[in-house]
């Protein structure tokens, strides 16, 4: 029934491995159908070489299983507290890719270092605060969720022009119009987050122009885009 | 005779060229046949595009050649020694693996700085003492493994929740339920070997929370488990 | 009209991907037709999977398309104030290829440190000062190239010598004879760059001496070059 | 004429990108005919993509050429010095590989740090002084072989015991029995060297137990050898 939902979060999951941002099955990518308030998100624990449409899950935004016989990603959760927090975003993915995950081991922003980073994410990219021992024993996934939507408040942040977000001794989510946006996202951040690591040890305290910043990311995004084909 | 079990280890040893974790002959998998009481390992110095399983050796765990033409791996008593010492495990790996043997040439414990750690091992993975100069001069592969057995009991750590160690200037072993589950954590052990080399960089003496380790070991093993399939 | 031009250039652009100096669309490659004027040059933001020889864009030294469907890239005003300034190139790569780039966000030159360096690059690789908010605001593109013309005449460097640079907080540009020529220095930048960080971690304050920089480069260059073949 | 040494020597060349030890044209292998007295090498700046067996150029120890087309490698007259001072080798590399490359530009030795050192290299692996700008000036190629050799005898090394070396601001020669022996210790100096690297940036002053280093050579090497196959 939900065939064509299932066969984009499928595609997108398996961009993971061919992008190298997941070791195992240490990913995982759904996206929303926001008429119908339901997401598809990955199975919990399945290899991506052997996964197929049917062993994706449709989940309600309750977290009830609508479709699928497999249990949902462990991290169903946090992708539901995300998507009702915010309402523009339309697929999400979570990694443990290695640069993104290694600023979140450092609790640190992944500073805005270059016009790379600019062009998709405006300003830092945040780390959220440590989840509390009590956040942390009961509804760990929905917490995690939270923590990040609280960081998002407390900065004044927007879901848009911020794609993504670091949980402190943990890994990155990122998101975006759609699954593969999402993964889009994940890429770059990835990437953003390597270069930062190494500009870090040339130089401590630099940070991209704000006017630069400005400059790339609405030459990419918004009303006065100019980058790339009409 | 002993097919099956050859036909894994040898499985098992295909994978660490697969996941990048050997240069040339560098690395060996053995898994134990508890009932029988006997290891089939890696023969020594076979590259691993020639190797068939009718090279993989069959040893007792006094060392003496059950079944084979070629000579069993150098380790093979560091093998012998962490299966008397460890009953609950059935699959060793040894490998140069980059990243852990950084941290082995360091004389560094990995610490646990994430929860992509905690997922496996729980704690930092130990780095043992140096090898005396008469360990090492005398029955210096058996004591390479006694000295991890002792580093183990010194500590108090459980050879199922700590499925590896770094043996100072020289490199990893990891274990597991089977062979192909040491190769699986000798994969993560490398992964996380990695990502703590480059915290470290960012931040010297950030740890995980407690409570968070304990959350994602306890989420993936043991009788509360939920992530995965049933 | 312009086909063997365009295809040279769709050629050096498929490149990018296979010598890993881009992720997604980033980076373009043009080469000029000195006699007529004429830039051929990377549609902006199409996927290298798909472009295809129609999709090169033929721009005048104005700016204006005199031939394909497609916009071109969004830093062709960067390359045409290159072409104007150094008569000698008759190629241009742009990337945002990561070790070169880590040197341009730490907003340093890129220091000769090796004989490989000096094989390509007399001198260090300059990066340039910041562009100030009203060269950023209006006609940023072309004012990106201005700055590099500027540091050149102001360091006195010779663009067929030094055929690169850096942009503060940005990235790099490569030229050479043609497109192909320019992808070839672009390879070379990304090496030195990624050997440069780690010699940094080394050693703070090292250069190559000034004699050994100039035998390899004249080894290879200039009247009495005896590298390679006749 | 000399077949099957020409064979060999385009074999082992062609490893040199399979093991990313070189980009581009930087890299080559020779291996000499003690008999004859002659040394086949790969000729200058030839693409590896297109090598063919007759491009291998086969000159005589005054570096006359004997057989062959094309001008040899440009660093011949560093091979030649090599092999007349040390009459035990059979094969020499040369490459610009990364991290062995980047010791060499740091103007460091790279330090026995481990066992997987010491399996191949019996103590840390030399850095030359700079050459003199005389020795720059005149007969720069064969002054870079004497100046490894004068390294050797200040510091009384074996070349047997220690199969490389790097030249300072320059990159490493490694060299074995043979040509393909020699692309083998290539292969392993830059892993040791990327190891040593992110070893030094968790332990500054840390090296290997000199009875470990023992050890590991000893059990590779000469008559009391027991790693392998007989």
């Amino acid at each position: 029934m939900y065939q064509a939902l299932k066969e984009r979060v499928l595609k997108a999951n398996l961009l993971l491995p061919k992008y190298n941002l997941v070791t195992f099955t240490w990913g995982n990518v759904s996206e929303i159908d926001r008429d119908k308030g339901l997401i598809a998100i990955k199975p919990s624990g399945v290899e991506y070489s052997n996964m197929k449409v049917d062993d994706i899950v449709v989940v309600s935004l309750t977290g009830d299983i609508v479709e699928g016989k497999l249990n949902p990603s462990s991290d169903t959760a946090t992708h539901i507290e995300l998507y009702k927090a915010f309402p523009l975003i339309g697929g999400i993915v979570h990694t443990h890719s290695r640069y993104a995950t290694i600023w979140a081991q450092a609790q640190l922003d992944i500073p805005a270092l270059g016009t790379t980073h600019a062009d998709y994410f405006y300003g830092d990219v945040p780390c959220t605060r440590e989840l509390t021992d009590s956040e942390i024993a009961t509804d760990y996934e929905k917490n995690t969720g939270l923590v990040i939507i609280e960081e998002f408040k407390r900065r004044g942040l927007d879901s848009v022009a911020m794609p993504g977000a670091i949980i402190s001794g943990h890994a990155p989510f990122c998101w975006g119009k759609n699954a593969l946006d999402a993964v889009h996202n994940a890429v770059v951040l990835e990437e953003v987050a390597m270069m930062a690591l190494s500009t870090r040890q040339l130089n401590q305290t630099i940070k991209i122009q704000q006017t630069l910043s400005d400059k790339h990311y609405f030459r990419k995004h918004g009303a006065n885009a100019y980058y790339g084909q009409k």
